[in-house]
């Protein structure tokens, strides 16, 4: 026999006659105290969501819950279709399309915003500063070859309706902070040096939104991919009465061009 | 080119200048406006919960999100060790923990307990009937060499702290329903047919709500899951900024005992 | 610090010098040695095949690796167009869909075949013995309302190709055990009892073959994953180069009928 | 009724009577005739191995399938111990590991000596010229702060046993290619720039012998996810025999150390 560290955490943990969870009695504190979303702010902040930061982080998981039938929500009925008795396996394939393309804004514009804010001295003080501020991470992210996330929408061409709803959200809940505030300006500076107009999209008003709140843009994603297991716990319930996923099967099936190897 | 069925969905859709999530226009009556949990409900019931149900449904949420170091979040740990670069990966191995054995309580408590009520002409109308019913249930599933579940706990063993919580709630926010009163019935009945006093646990007294509150037994394993994808997520933000899985990985790896086939 | 118990494996292990893999040294024992498939037999069963064994065991793998355009191909696929860069959570979508359904008909034979054949004194000696055995169990499965595992398939309605190829095989590598003995009596025996004829399927026949090779039901599901692997792969590389789920997505994307609830 | 778009394959088709994999008869051309492996490259390729590729692919499957208690195994373990009924998600928990850190070495070797090589007018012709080729593109990675992909390994300080067993494969398989020979020189030239000597390991030469077999670096990760798949079955096969899991997890329950948030 070896010796074993000790595994470190600030959790949850249990006795027989208890359980606690964050330094709290789950039964005693939790139950019937906190929303499901202010627990998993709790969770990875470690820290309770005050009432405004609680508003601002649920609407985030709302709007990220359910876009329709994305490729992970199909994705998620397929793996239904095929291994009904294991729902874990269906919300778990739901997850896996969470990565860099149909989920990754978020992450992104997060990152975008955190990494364009970082190591400065000052931070502007009026709108004239951020537009300033805006044009320079503009012009340096073009120069770069690269897109801003958070700009532009394959649907929404003019207008993202999140992203004036979560601006107005964030104005009324003390909640505007220089994430924010960086990307509205994004969006009234970016004509003048792209020579077009582009939405800013809900995706990265959530990153933004998040990034405000103080959650590290490591962790941004997993915020996403909670909001998704709703959306996709959603497709599954639909699913259980109202199939589809053997529809699209056979759509694909009955349309196949076969096309082998000489 | 061939036919093509549609695809039906009541869940969300969207078009240039709208987003609309079952029914509703998302930025106009949804953000803000809604808790994530509230949301999850309506995703799969199709309908938005009454108050008193909400807080029924958030505080099963809480209940099951985090149990410490469990298998699962173990899992997800060392997934995110290995491929740190894909957060949906960790989140979707913890989340594939969620079977029979370890999150399978609430589920079988569920569905045990709809199956029992199930094709009854009348239900019991007081406490003394309720506890006929639960005896004889008890008696039926003993007498099959079965377990009933919900019942007993490997930590908690005179009490588990959420089960009066639970019941508490429920009395308090008119949510006392068929499923719970045939649960807490097992709870005063079973002493006498088994021959010993054992808990009614927490993850069976969350199958007898979300029972109550008009869930399938079918999709509750779901809602385990989404619970359990927020305590995931708590355990991989933690594993970020104090790491403990590389630990696990090198007191399994320095206690290997080889005794490889001759 | 606590006590730490020993972790037993019989699988690989290393130290600065080596690599042992089953008790051989990897690089000179097995590396140009063995076939993958070989390999991976000799990790579950503990012992390598015989040459006999091991073309029959990849035969099952070849079977089994890919089937077009199943939903857990699909499934792959959507998911490597959304998270192109984490071609693992490609991989795992497609092996979550190995279950019940679209991957199952293999396990199933295998346990219904060796339920069959467990506990009797003795085992058929003779063609009309095998075919009394096996209209005996059929008689009993009908009776129970239950389907025979490895009986019809939904588009080989008369001869499944795979069938009669995996027997002959099995004759030329002395590998026609009790399993296949039993399966292929099933074939003959079921049209007198059920009034139709049915072909036996190759998903069933694999099961046959790898029940007779000694595994226990309980891990052939895993060698359907394992074969399937290798599909999901070949579906992954092709989506590299010439992309369909796009299509798909699209597909389904131009066709919602939306029916949100009221 | 909309239209629908064919869906190109040049894997897998069945009509009634025939079952066709990769444009050829899998009962007739298949079953008894490929390996395994010879398959797996063939539905990547489009093109079935030389017998040379053939050994020097399975070669490569073979040294990647098991390296001992490694996190993606003891996810796998993990994930059965709680989920025993869905051997797909302790499988897809096992492969979901397979990200940058523990299984990358051979797909960032592979990119690293293709990217390398690509874009040179000519090749070297002798070892001399390898020598200083790979002495250029050490010196250009080390400026860049980076590491060479393939060079050092935490327990096979001074030799991989598996790097020479390849090379004198690949000699003896006429299958020693750019890409192996710029890899081979890397291990001359290094210590003279890096100032110190250290092995090429296992996993890197896994990704050169892959690239001189043709593959694009972008799958080259998927084949370390199939060899570890079959490996990932044999700890599932080892677990449901000789478990080990529960004592992980009892390991890590028992030594917790448990620090909440204030």
């Amino acid at each position: 026999m070896g010796d074993v560290p000790t595994f470190r955490t600030g959790l949850g943990t249990s006795d027989a006659d208890s359980i606690t969870l964050l330094g709290r009695s789950l039964a005693d504190d939790m139950l019937g105290e906190v929303t499901f979303g202010e627990l998993a702010f709790w969770l990875v902040a470690k820290r309770p969501p005050t009432e405004n930061e609680r508003v601002m982080f649920e609407a985030v998981l709302v709007a990220l819950a359910d876009h329709g039938f994305t490729p992970t929500a199909i994705a998620a009925r397929l793996t239904y279709l095929s291994a009904p008795d294991s729902i874990q396996g269906a919300v778990a394939a739901g997850i896996l399309g969470g990565g860099s393309r149909f989920l990754g804004v978020t992450e992104d514009s997060a990152a975008f915003l955190a990494g364009s804010l970082a190591g400065r001295d000052a931070l502007p003080t009026d709108e004239a500063g951020w537009d300033a501020l805006a044009a320079e991470v503009i012009t340096v992210t073009r120069a770069a070859g690269k897109f801003v996330p958070g700009l532009g929408h394959p649907v929404h061409k003019v207008t993202d309706p999140r992203t004036p709803k979560f601006m107005a959200l964030a104005r009324d809940h003390d909640a505007f902070g220089p994430h924010l505030s960086l990307f509205a300006a994004i969006g009234r500076a970016h004509p003048a040096i792209l020579g077009r107009t582009l939405p800013l999209n809900g995706a990265g008003v959530c990153g933004a939104v998040l990034a405000d709140l103080g959650f590290s843009p490591a962790i941004v994603r997993g915020f996403a991919l909670l909001a998704r297991c709703a959306g996709v716990l959603g497709h599954i319930a639909e699913e259980q009465v109202d199939p589809i996923a053997n529809d699209i099967y056979m759509t694909v099936d009955r349309n196949i061009e076969y096309a082998p190897p000489t």
